[in-house]
């Protein structure tokens, strides 16, 4: 299995105090080692890392771990391989374009009885699971919708879709296209939402702490959604299994 | 206008030297400062950077610089602004996948005139005229083929393709969709193929030499294509104006 690790926030972000925490499991405090990446919006544009060395001594997950990438959407994935080799074109998150957008998707789970006929223009790359299941979703949307939908009408869709993989296997999965992030619950997927007045919180996974009030302002909102819960003296909320959320502005919207 | 790199080998193979020279043009030798980026295939995988700053201190470059990431097909771009603002979405290489492959496209350019319908799946993201371009190719070679062609048969639409954009304006580009690499030269494009007995190299724009023979097998080939020749001491062959040449196993094939 592997861990997710998303941000939604009404303002440009730094991620770097949750990725620290988080990468530590990919081979200090867990074992999720078989590649990992990370994806940050920047208004419509992309950075897009993947590297399929471990996450705790990646040169590339040293330069998100030390070079402020400010964001309003991220998702970022550490891997324990089930299906499909150890190599780059394995690595989540997969990223594809639809209607003018990127789209980025990472997926914990398993689907081993989901490999539906991918009939238009999104084939995977790799051989997981996981982005056959994208491919699909992708396809399924540009066949719901005849251009952008608004993020309503896109939850409506996103749900039915959710509910028809779901039952093929474990299915959390993290998707965003920069103008809201959707996280669905099979197992396991937590998060938490931040706001004025900000505190400190303290890392699970590592002796690292960081006041939240010294780098923010009043007005800012964030959310981050995680496998397990990344701080230890925080009240995170589990998503139900089979929940499909949407956070819009740092905000979770629909339950 | 912008500036072009590529590599095309028969073994992965180690960009830095190349990259070091090319980048100084993004600030030091040269003014190409907004933005750039970097896409280099591991396989059918893909590592994906780009950054809206300078690439002479940009964090990202530094990586690049100094972690040995090996490829067989690697396209590079340093930006200076032309047609679309100074964004993340704007900058150079642009991705899509077609036939379950990654295809890389970054333009050196200006395409005033050409702003062609995109009836099928593929949309730019940001507002260049370059993506918008690669967008219509997509779509293009989407229509002409059922399934990934030979890379003959791709060589031949191709050169249709850029027929028909060439006489819009100005078409230097390189594309690759990790099995080759192609080059299309409009007014400035130049290359070198480099084999066994392979010797010192200096570069350019920047006081710095390599002996290739301590790095490389006899059985190593690898070509590189630049905008503008990267060193001084070697001799480079500039592709003519409307000639597109395509790279496999670091050998230019077809003239």
């Amino acid at each position: 299995m592997c861990q997710l690790l998303g941000m939604n926030a009404n303002t440009p972000t730094d991620l770097r105090f949750s990725f620290t925490g988080f990468a530590e499991r990919a081979g200090h405090t867990d074992q999720h080692t078989d590649g990992w990446g990370v994806a940050f919006f920047e208004g419509k544009g992309l950075r897009h890392f993947v590297d399929h060395q471990r996450a705790v001594d990646s040169p590339v997950a040293d330069l998100i771990r030390s070079y402020p990438i400010k964001s309003e959407n991220v998702i970022a994935h550490i891997r324990k391989a089930t299906q499909g080799e150890v190599l780059l074109e394995n690595c989540h998150p997969f990223v594809r374009e639809l209607w003018g957008c990127y789209w980025v998707f990472a997926h914990n789970g398993d689907l081993k009885d989901f490999r539906p006929r991918l009939h238009a223009q999104f084939h995977p790359v790799g051989s997981t699971d996981s982005e056959h299941a994208f491919c699909w979703i992708m396809q399924e949307l540009a066949k719901s919708h005849a251009g952008v939908p608004s993020i309503a009408e896109l939850t409506l869709t996103l749900k039915e879709l959710a509910a028809h993989i779901a039952p093929r296997g474990t299915f959390n999965f993290l998707l965003s296209s920069g103008q809201a992030l959707w996280a669905h619950a099979s197992t396991q997927l937590h998060y938490i939402e931040r706001q004025h007045p900000f505190a400190t919180a303290q890392l699970s996974d590592e002796d690292l702490s960081l006041d939240f009030a010294t780098c923010t302002t009043p007005a800012d909102r964030v959310a981050v959604i995680a496998t397990a819960p990344l701080t230890r003296n925080e009240t995170w909320t589990a998503i139900a299994p089979q929940a499909l959320h949407v956070f819009v502005d740092g905000q979770c919207l629909a339950h």
